[in-house]
């Protein structure tokens, strides 16, 4: 099998699984953020912290990536693939970051919901990404971008929901226009998990 | 010429001219919706339909790409095309979705007037996409990229006056709010019909 | 050295250069308007202008790469950095189409500091840019890169501290929401910066 030529050297399977356990990691810690009153400058430093690490080996991947003659899988999904886990870490760290600018307090029942969803997401997006490493994982793989794109559909109705309610409800236009842009974010990082399953879907395919 | 060889295979050219024409009919139901008072359950899902149609040819395409070995053009500018052609859609069904989440209710004459270049642009889109299976049409191809790039031009300068309009008259912010995202989104369509042509482009380009 | 030997024929270098410093152009003449009280049509023709030409060179990259068998380093990197060049540009004049939209009037000293910040960035980028040309410029092509990386972390930080100021103190929701958007204009540009000193890092790892 192609795939289990590059054990020696520089692995691709074994930074990828590193890469999205971070990512894992960060929606993990995510629901502990938004089960909390507040986000405290401690928990704002362990999210950046996470991202950096994932962060870091995006930049190890691609740095090989631009030395290595041969790659186990296409170059182009090589680098899409470890951009897009980035953009996963990327866009949680974000989410917190903003609950912070924004000074929210209190627990929000629909981004507890929310944070519930992108941890089964994300954690589905490890599952591929982990099946990668050999063709015989092929159903695996596929159960987990099924998942995922479920998942995806799930969070666009309940962000159509939420915002809805939203405008229903809420008096405050800047509390409308605070929860709008966070749960977009949230939505958003449903969106990027598809489109890591997506490269993944296709990195299978090509090696069937 | 090599642009007809293959025929009796997977057909790309035939899958992009059903893409583009669910394209197509998501921009002529646009200007139906943004006619009537409010949208209602039915429009909703008749466009959600259409998205979905358009999304299975984009997978269908993308799918045939990577067991293909061969292609009439550029295996990138394929899967560019593709995605390119299903976000159309999708941006036009999010519209749509939005106009329902906000409860949006009368016809706005300044929606109405996209709704009608948007239709322009993506009819345009079809056109050049039609062109691309033989080098011969190159001529209606780059005409079409040229309308397309004309109405991406006159989209922004629509949605500057319309934004500058809202801002100067609108008194409640949460109408504000609400429109700026509406405009911008329908800008958005427009962006990536040009970005379409883009490709188409280049790929005429390429073979000539 | 191979990048030397395209010289005599369709210089990719001296087209990057030339695109580079449109993009340095708008990022000094963004300086100017926010130093002044509103933007005036002149400034808006002005900007537009410069947006203009960095486009035309960003056509005569992709349109002579669609033309050219062999180029000076990949194809998929010569497209991309165009693409992001234009994007900073583009960025830039966004920004200055949005202050007249919004009918911003006055100095606003964040974004006159934003403004130092992005001129800053698109001068580093320039100089990564500038050295590309041949490898012995390694150690300036890594120290603008670091440069314009660690702006882009400042960049961040001064947004946040922007928007949480903005929430604080503006009553005005209308006044938050045009500040808001303004900010995270400005910051893109900077995460704009960022990806093009990504393209050129890795088309510098490849050539060595």
């Amino acid at each position: 099998m192609i795939l289990s030529f590059f054990t020696r050297q520089f692995n691709f399977f074994d930074r990828f699984e590193e890469q999205v356990s971070h990512a894992v990691e960060a929606a993990r810690f995510f629901k502990e953020v938004v089960a909390q009153d507040r986000v405290s400058e401690e928990m704002l430093s362990k999210m950046a912290q996470i991202e950096h690490q994932g962060d870091n080996v995006a930049h190890t991947i691609i740095e090989q990536l631009n030395k290595t003659f041969i790659t186990p899988f296409d170059r182009e999904d090589i680098h899409t693939l470890a951009k897009e886990l980035d953009d996963i870490t990327d866009m949680i760290n974000n989410i917190v970051s903003r609950l912070r600018v924004y000074d929210i307090t209190g627990v929000d029942k629909n981004l507890v919901e929310f944070a519930a969803v992108i941890e089964q997401s994300v954690r589905a997006v490890a599952r591929a990404v982990g099946g990668l490493r050999h063709i015989k994982n092929v159903r695996v793989v596929f159960d987990a971008c099924v998942e995922v794109n479920r998942l995806e559909n799930v969070g666009d109705m309940m962000r159509d929901r939420m915002l809805a309610e939203l405008f229903t409800t809420a008096k405050d236009p800047i509390v409308v226009l605070k929860w709008k842009d966070i749960y977009q974010d949230a939505e958003t990082v449903l969106d990027v998990c598809e489109d890591v399953v997506h490269v993944v879907d296709s990195i299978m395919v090509k090696q069937a």
